[in-house]
């Protein structure tokens, strides 16, 4: 048992400390040192989508203490689980077969679905890294937690798993292979790029928030509304949030990881990258101030209250809204379309409750289907055509109508958010109604009334405060986590 | 619809992809590879800001749970719906003026105040990119948060809003203008030093923190104390705040951010930005330990209890009074300042209530403005040479008293901390009576004692727990979000 | 007064702007640009370990969320205020010993322990950078922070201080001089490796977790179980956690920051980091996934119910599992080890109630000691040889057992998990027994009734609410940090 040398000496896995001893040694010899600058462009780009990745990994915090807030105590354990297993199923479907029917890579892969890499296999030969597939598997997964918002209060857990198999390993991917494949007749960047540029849809205004959006609004269709929302004479009751405190963190934890969702897409920072994504971040950032300030004061303008939960909706209508356009619209415009998504969602949500009846307990539709619709209709209204061309579209000619760029984009926008709501709509709608008919999508009557908690999951979100902490816990056989 | 070749198919915003094929193929077959290597050093100094600029902002949410757990749970959406409206307004304003006051460039632009570039328009001939407006924007949006602390329970809504936009678009951006950016009498790079480096805030414990500490501080006395707070024979009564869970979260991610805010104040990676990031994360770390340890300990000294809210605020005292030095000082250093910051967040909590009877609810005043101070002040006391010439100022001969750098160093720092505190007293001052003898501070008593949740937002943060679960909530008409 | 030129404006701590502008000046200039291209090789090497170290020290909020939620509202303050305490005091003992013990470098350092480089003197000297120590020290912090949990409700406070001290400062620290200092008769990069590769724990299911766990473990077993946990019959009585919503962000948190854990701990991103990174990133989401899924439909199997705290339990129990082996297991092995990992969790739990009467509030032994006893087992048997390969270990011929790699690797890790067991058991037993037949152990019986939080820090967590919202407070003498 010798010692080794003290240059060899680096603290925690080793390996990885040797391969950058030998690189970096290569680069004081090397006599051009092209290979280590090929090594760290890539190593860059690499870990930038990691580490956007991340961020949008961790909206799923926020995803959960959102919803979570915004409903009753009762079902709070179960809207979490709902957001727990979401993240959890849509990794394993995501890798089984998301991936595959999203990018794979095959003779087979056609126009409407990728077929090839299933469960990652030879995903190198197909041009792609891990972190490609991480990056991805973040975005599915936040679409597929939209949805459990609209669900929350009356749904089986059981059917919601079913759910959330179906949109993270198809539903979804489909949605991808069409708009961001780049192989697709919708792709802005196929060798037969349709009207404009294709459709431009930077971060997925459309691709990740409608989808989600109206997968939610089919679920909440096909489910129903919780009891007692609807009086008998159809009038409206608020079913106050349970949390207003842990619902704000989470739009912060939303609004945070959207700088991963936003700047991420530019999926490298090397070519400039790194300045495309800065300017993402400040539309970002301005569109969700005008979101929030707009829903602030249209609030108040309209019931005398500054409204907490539409100014947290508003930010987050407006960082829905800027996602198709982040990369391609000036800040003025940014500030525009985060305010007029402020309001989309604050009609939505009139629309939804007042014409509709249709229950969102968490304004999950209004904030990700509406506000997403009008972001992808944004692009083609507003893209300036320097925006265009920094982004690296192709035909930068064609822009937003607004600013002089004729109304081929528009089209575009509006032919490509069709296709995306027509096939959430059908394929979600097909899936709720056929859950509804087999396995059941409602829990029973007494099960709401007491809550999701107790029946689904045996446990009470708050045992020590309030009326369901009523005592009647402390039998379970398993002890451990919180027990 | 032909397909793309598979060498094009990319992940997500394809654009992003085909910049980088390119770079990447350039860096293969150029001889020398000198602009890749330029391209990649710019785009990592970038993603540096970024990504700084992301974990400062994220402090937002950090600020929102703090505060929020330490006010009663009937005026808890109210703090919480300032912390968000200060991200909102901050960027608005930020764009439209604040930046412009700071670092605008034109021929109107003095010593006093920056004119140029507002609505960031010709940032680039300025010299700027969008990464550094992001960073700064994060800065002013925490500088205005820390005053909602002192305001929290007793403050109308609509007064605050007036307060948030002057705060984010002149008051703090003017101290920023003196400063940090290099133009003009304090600051640390102009041609024409004054003593020793110029004004030396690495991070901002003065630029920052004392700015928003002493504007809550004016706000504070401006708006009285909460009732009840003291009694009629003057003695002081702890209102305790509702949420040690959700203020500890808050602490956490504002250490979590202080990541961003210390580290990320190179403003770069090359050119050994990266190691001095990473001495300033030590540093970072050893105050805030510091400052924690030392208030457990003296509140068991003084009380006979480890105070939990004292904790928390000398973590975060430790912190503040790091943030100026954090670049300049050797480790054992940060531990005695942070130490010292926990002690000064103490004492100054003791003499606001105890002498002055001024009600700061959450320690505002003590932790960002106090222990400001008191950072910028151990910039001239603990500045090693070694660490003075690392951080690259230009005059290392000049350091801390203490270490026998002289005694110019500890001068310019007390004449710019008491420029900065005597700024933003007068114009904090000015701008919080004006508020009071115009549109009105504070809320009526009624509204003051039902809780400001259920007066200025028709809503309980938490409807059902506890005494303020009244159930008269349910009649809104606005569904969703929550409802 | 004259002001600078434009072409020195730049915003913030111009000092780094300076550097930055000089770094980007030689850039163009020089012939080859040798030295610029190992310094950002050197940045982005940097960075990364400081953005994962952040992301790593981030999970002491997610520690702090997840144990305070699964314990009982009268201890909330107590549990934080322990978290609190492990990163304040971590950081200063890790910088003054801890760091000395596990990679100190001087002519005493020896096989059992490191010893130089105290107060991180001559830190450069041996070869390491503050990032080094920034990331090492947020593993130690999580190592001590694992056994807060395990002691829950009924340890006093004072003689939890004196634990932290010791085990990040001295139990801790040895184990990481054994496993990862490079020079030891366990580690995988010494000069002389044992059976296989040396022992092989890629970021620390033994190293961290085990170490914590059985700390935890320890503790568990001096202090002794809480009062009512079992009956005078022998029955197991749950004792609900107190907020399953905290407990939840705490788990995302967790899960979130694991990011940097595994990833990170490639402890760079060039020469291969950033691709191997990317695997990690894909390991580490698929078994949090297997452990998440596999965790709720075994207690739905066992107990009928989708159990809350299991489904959390079972995530990190996944994470925890996978944390030796990310680099060099295969994504379809992840998901087994992760699954599989849920399951030893699960039966853990039950075995320390069922069987041995061990009261562990959270579930930490059993998701920190025994997954990440089996994710250390897990690497000699899954391991594949082209990982081993990519993960830079020098004798691949040895793999894992299961894929024909042969049994040297799989009774190495027998050895290695045996030996920091040992280690562990023994030096935390001796401390434990040590603290309880001194300044004792355990707070008294009505303290522990009646609840930590009132007895040990003067404060109730939520006094607007619940029982324990008895308006006792309110006569503090200290205004300040919500009071």
């Amino acid at each position: 048992m010798k010692r080794a040398l003290p240059a060899l000496r680096r603290p925690t896995a080793m390996l990885a400390g040797g391969l950058l001893a030998l690189g970096i040694i290569s680069v004081v010899s090397a006599q051009d040192g092209a290979e280590d600058l090929a090594d760290i462009i890539s190593a860059v780009d690499t870990a930038w989508l990691l580490i956007a990745g991340f961020l949008v990994f961790f909206m799923q915090a926020g995803f959960a203490m959102l919803t979570a807030g915004f409903v009753r105590s009762k079902e709070t354990a179960n809207i979490l689980m709902k957001n727990m297993i979401d993240a959890c199923v849509g990794g394993v479907s995501f890798w089984l077969v998301g991936w595959a029917f999203a990018y794979g890579v095959s003779d087979a892969s056609n126009e409407f679905i990728g077929l090839g890499n299933f469960g990652l296999n030879q995903l190198a030969e197909a041009g792609y890294g891990h972190a490609d597939w991480f990056f991805q598997f973040a975005f599915a997964a936040a679409a597929a937690t939209i949805v459990a918002g609209a669900l929350a209060g009356r749904t089986k857990y059981s059917a919601y798993l079913i759910y959330t198999v179906v949109v993270t390993g198809f539903i979804y991917p489909v949605v991808v292979h069409w708009g961001w494949d780049g192989t697709t007749w919708m792709g802005a960047f196929t060798d037969d790029i349709w009207l404009g540029n294709g459709y431009v849809d930077f971060a997925g205004s459309g691709i990740v928030h409608t989808v989600g959006g109206m997968a939610g609004l089919m679920g909440a269709i096909a489910v129903g509304a919780r009891l007692g929302k609807y009086g008998p004479n159809g009038e409206v009751r608020a079913i106050p949030g349970h949390n207003i405190s842990i619902a704000t963190i989470g739009m912060f934890i939303l609004w945070f990881g959207w700088y991963g969702f936003n700047p991420g897409s530019t999926l490298g920072l090397s070519g400039g990258g790194a300045a495309l994504a800065a300017s993402v971040a400040v539309t970002t950032t301005l569109a969700a101030g005008a979101g929030g300030i707009t829903a602030m004061l249209w609030s108040r303008f309209r019931t005398g209250r500054y409204d907490t939960g539409l100014t947290i909706n508003g930010i987050l209508a407006g960082l829905v809204a800027i996602t198709a356009g982040t990369a391609t619209v000036d800040p003025w415009a940014a500030v525009v379309i985060g305010g007029i998504g402020a309001l989309v969602m604050y009609y939505g949500v009139q629309m939804l409750d007042g014409v509709f009846r249709i229950d969102d307990p968490v304004g999950a539709v209004s904030v990700h289907a509406f506000a997403g619709i009008w972001g992808v209709i944004a692009v083609g209204l507003f893209s300036s055509q320097a925006g265009m061309e920094a982004a690296g579209y192709s035909n930068p000619q064609h822009y937003g109508l607004f600013l002089g760029g004729g109304g081929e984009q528009l089209l575009m926008q509006l032919i490509g958010i069709a296709a995306i709501v027509g096939w959430t709509a059908v394929t979600a709608g097909i899936l709720f109604f056929a859950i509804k008919f087999t396995v059941g999508l409602r829990v029973s009557e007494e099960e709401e009334m007491r809550g999701l908690d107790l029946m689904e999951h045996g446990v009470d979100a708050y045992p020590d405060f309030g009326p369901s902490g009523s005592g009647i816990f402390g039998s379970s056989e398993i002890g451990g986590g919180g027990r």
